[in-house]
């Protein structure tokens, strides 16, 4: 019979030398000053790094901006959460009596430091290039199945390009209002294309939030309409 | 008569197998789309990584965000532009006839970003172990006299942790003023530390800023008189 940890180093693809690391890499902070915050300081940055390498290879031809922003998408926290799930991590996670009671296992941010930890750990166990391995292992369906760039832009980024790519002037943002208390404000912004005689607005908790909101409303309403422009 | 690349390459600890790769890295994105931009972009991840990695062992006790501050310090522009300084790197770089114009070679950040596509290349060129060497070698001082992580903290965490040692509480923040338009306003923040009896007021471009501000205004009056609490 295989115990969890051996599972979990099968789906690993690296079995831990020494088996201390990756206990240290799945003890919550809750637990005391043992715990995986060094180990996923370390492994934050070996991820960040194997996955550039990677997406550098993978897209020879994509300017720094967007192998960024793909790289975003892949090491964000939501995505660490799903790859602690199909490591079945959150059984293992050992943790104070606190963040057990409360359900801390389940909480995406605590399963995503784990799987940065882990990725640490194999790092000091073996060195880069099983780290790299280990996590080529767990990235590979989505390093083969990468996002569309233009997907991954801004609301505002996708409007400025929308309208250079037809020969148009940029889009003109006005805040038309701001309510509340200095710490709990919402802002009205309106975002103008004059060319396609488009005009949004929208609200959010900070300027650029509202025009982020704003441009996407404008974005949505050219794209709709796929109109020319008013001459 | 050595060539000022081989005198580069020497300064690095690293020869290129594959010279057009150094090339690469000194090429500025005013030359045209062929530029050291993705470089720069792998470069800064393995840079983050490997200073990561070599802290993390220099410093076995230190909590993860006091390595994370110390490591900011390493890799921030002003650092890596001083490390180009090292490396006599500025008369290598391959400019745009704009930017040449401009003196765009003595820019900081244009410097910076220059070295960190360097380590970039070095990566591509011979692996992590190459690159970890390289940069271990330009950091040699800089690792070896590491500052004390008391210094990096901001005014507000210091003077919070001056207070919890104490066993007093926490001091209060409270907005003043603001004055101007919403793109260019000026906040005042009060800082007062009621169970000293210091109140200070500053200025900043944000309230954040304006709190830090204060904040150090304050640590400045607690540390000259060095008193005891108010009772």
């Amino acid at each position: 019979m295989t115990s969890p940890l051996d599972a979990l180093q099968s789906r690993l693809g690296h079995r831990f030398a020494d088996a201390d690391l990756l206990t240290a890499a799945l003890t919550h902070r809750s637990v005391g000053t043992q715990n995986n915050e060094r180990l996923e300081f370390l492994g934050d940055s070996l991820l960040n790094c194997i996955i550039a390498a990677e997406l550098f290879h993978l897209r020879p031809n994509l300017p720094e901006g967007d192998l960024s922003r793909l790289r975003a998408t892949l090491v964000r926290g939501t995505t660490l959460a799903q790859v602690a799930g199909e490591l079945e991590l959150s059984a293992l996670l050992i943790m104070g009596p606190g963040e057990l009671r409360s359900g801390g296992f389940q909480r995406e941010s605590i399963q995503a430091d784990a799987v940065e930890a882990v990725l640490g750990a194999v790092f000091l166990d073996a060195g880069f290039d099983a780290c790299r391995k280990a996590v080529l292992q767990l990235f590979a369906d989505r390093l083969g199945d990468l996002p569309e760039v233009a997907s991954l832009k801004d609301p505002k980024t996708r409007l400025q390009e929308w309208l250079q790519r037809r020969g148009q002037p940029l889009p003109v943002y006005e805040l038309v209002s701001s309510a509340g208390k200095s710490h709990d404000r919402t802002f009205t912004v309106c975002c103008t294309v004059a060319s396609f005689d488009v005009v949004e607005e929208a609200l959010g908790g900070s300027r650029k939030k509202a025009e982020q909101s704003a441009a996407q409303a404008v974005l949505e309403a050219l794209e709709s309409t796929s109109g020319e422009p008013r001459t």
